[in-house]
């Protein structure tokens, strides 16, 4: 695989227009002329286009909702069954983990005037994938969903009526840090509740003395999940089911049997968990496995 | 546990200048009036004091190396035992879980004069712990070493010649961030390689079609391991593995069987791993684990 592959594109800096998808493939910003995600294949994606392709396309400037892809049947904006995690999708999820940057490209069709070009393809600089879960589309159909953060070497795109004024280097906006804040005092409570235990599998980590165990958010923190920062949103895992369950490759039902994965949720009676939150949490996993 | 515990001490900016431990302790800002960790028992370390006690501390300014506190007799700074991971030294290594900030404080006698105040004490700030390890101390004696690292909230030390022009508000020096800077394409390589299977302990874990796996580095990054970013410094594990081998809760020995652990490293004919770099872990685990 090219050292070029990933991130910036010599010559190509972050506000560079262009006239259509041909230029953009030839400039090796993006690889195909209409697919919305570029890849290399069974590695992770490296470059997105957003040009009003998906109804359920959120825009917030530095952090964006993509939508992945299929679905649809080709040519219509509508749903018409479920999107798979598999090709692209697949490929994009990937990028979680490996922390391979995103190019993002708005169109001039990108549904979020406020971020879109007057006409063609703006590259608007490297994102992160955050998160990605399943999500029902306003079609009906399930949608995988992706969360993207703007890097922190990257500014956020010009809004339109800022960028008419200059158009030949669109200005940019200063960015806000949105970082989600975590109290340190939340987990380590439960930490001491169950002594370092792994609720799902009763593992206790321990190297040389020192424990170690993690506090899972049930319902995510922030932006579109907005879980909030407490015990009751939370449980303690070993690393390994932190990870299985922020995947949605498990779930909780209302009384505690797993759902997914053998056995019972350890809990404490000290410990109150708002049914709500494993609801929440459930009905993402069972979007997940949906055939 | 108060609120005020952990962090900035209303009403004690960072640069304020004390006259004596009393009045560090009367100020809240640190609890004991000898002792060099200051702690919340059970769990974690809200403060130190850098002042000449150990010969082994470094400073850097943005980055400590701190020596834990035991093996010497009191009153004496040359160490005729080894160090222990109890008391402080256990407290102050659950701040790398907890992501607890620490309150520095450097004193008159720290030995670094670029960063020592001229006269009493005087509170630096937060920095982070982001790990400890054992080491053999300038006495051959066992230590327990923590790298700390200055919050981004938090400037640099005044250098003393610059904060002798401006008595009562001490300049502060830029920072010059110093992330290291890992090629994600490294651990990408061979978890192609073992298909996302721990080494250690054979797992592979998969959510929904998405597999999942870490690339864990033998020899540290960063300063003072200087590990390489290479695939014979890698080797790839389950998260709970990962952090059992960061934390020298077992290693390896030359044949790549496992020490403090049962089995073998699992080792593709594909993957060469240097010798030197399980070496060097294997030191540190030995050390960690001698009585």
């Amino acid at each position: 695989m090219s050292d070029q592959v990933f991130g910036e594109i010599e010559g190509y800096p972050e506000g560079t227009t262009f006239e259509s998808r041909m230029e953009l493939k030839d400039a090796g910003l993006h690889k195909y002329h209409i697919a919305g995600i570029s890849r290399v294949l069974g590695i992770g994606c490296d470059s997105i286009v957003l040009n009003g392709g998906y109804v359920d396309d959120k825009d917030f400037g530095d952090e964006i909702l993509y939508t992945g892809e299929g679905g649809r049947p080709e040519g219509s904006p509508r749903q018409i069954f479920d999107q798979e995690l598999i090709k692209g999708n697949l490929d994009l999820s990937k990028n979680k983990n490996s922390g391979h940057p995103i190019r993002v490209i708005r169109g001039f069709k990108h549904f979020e005037p406020e971020y879109a070009p007057n006409s063609g393809y703006r590259y608007d600089g490297l994102y992160y994938l955050e998160d990605y879960w399943p999500d029902i589309g306003e079609d009906g159909y399930r949608i995988w969903r992706y969360k993207l953060v703007l890097a922190p070497t990257s500014s956020l795109p010009a809004e339109n009526s800022i960028q008419n004024e200059t158009a030949t280097t669109p200005r940019r906006r200063e960015r806000v840090s949105n970082q989600i804040v975590r109290d340190p005092r939340i987990p380590e409570k439960l930490k001491q509740i169950y002594n370092f235990t792994c609720q799902v599998c009763g593992i206790r980590l321990n190297a040389n003395g020192v424990p170690y165990a993690e506090g899972a958010h049930i319902k995510g923190l922030g932006n579109p999940h907005n879980g909030t920062d407490t015990t009751d949103n939370m449980i303690i895992l070993c690393p390994n089911d932190h990870h299985l369950f922020d995947a949605y490759g498990f779930s909780i039902n209302d009384d505690f049997s797993l759902i997914g994965k053998e056995g019972s949720l350890i809990v404490d009676r000290r410990h109150l968990i708002q049914v709500e939150n494993i609801r929440y949490h459930r009905s993402k996993y069972q979007l997940a496995i949906q055939e």
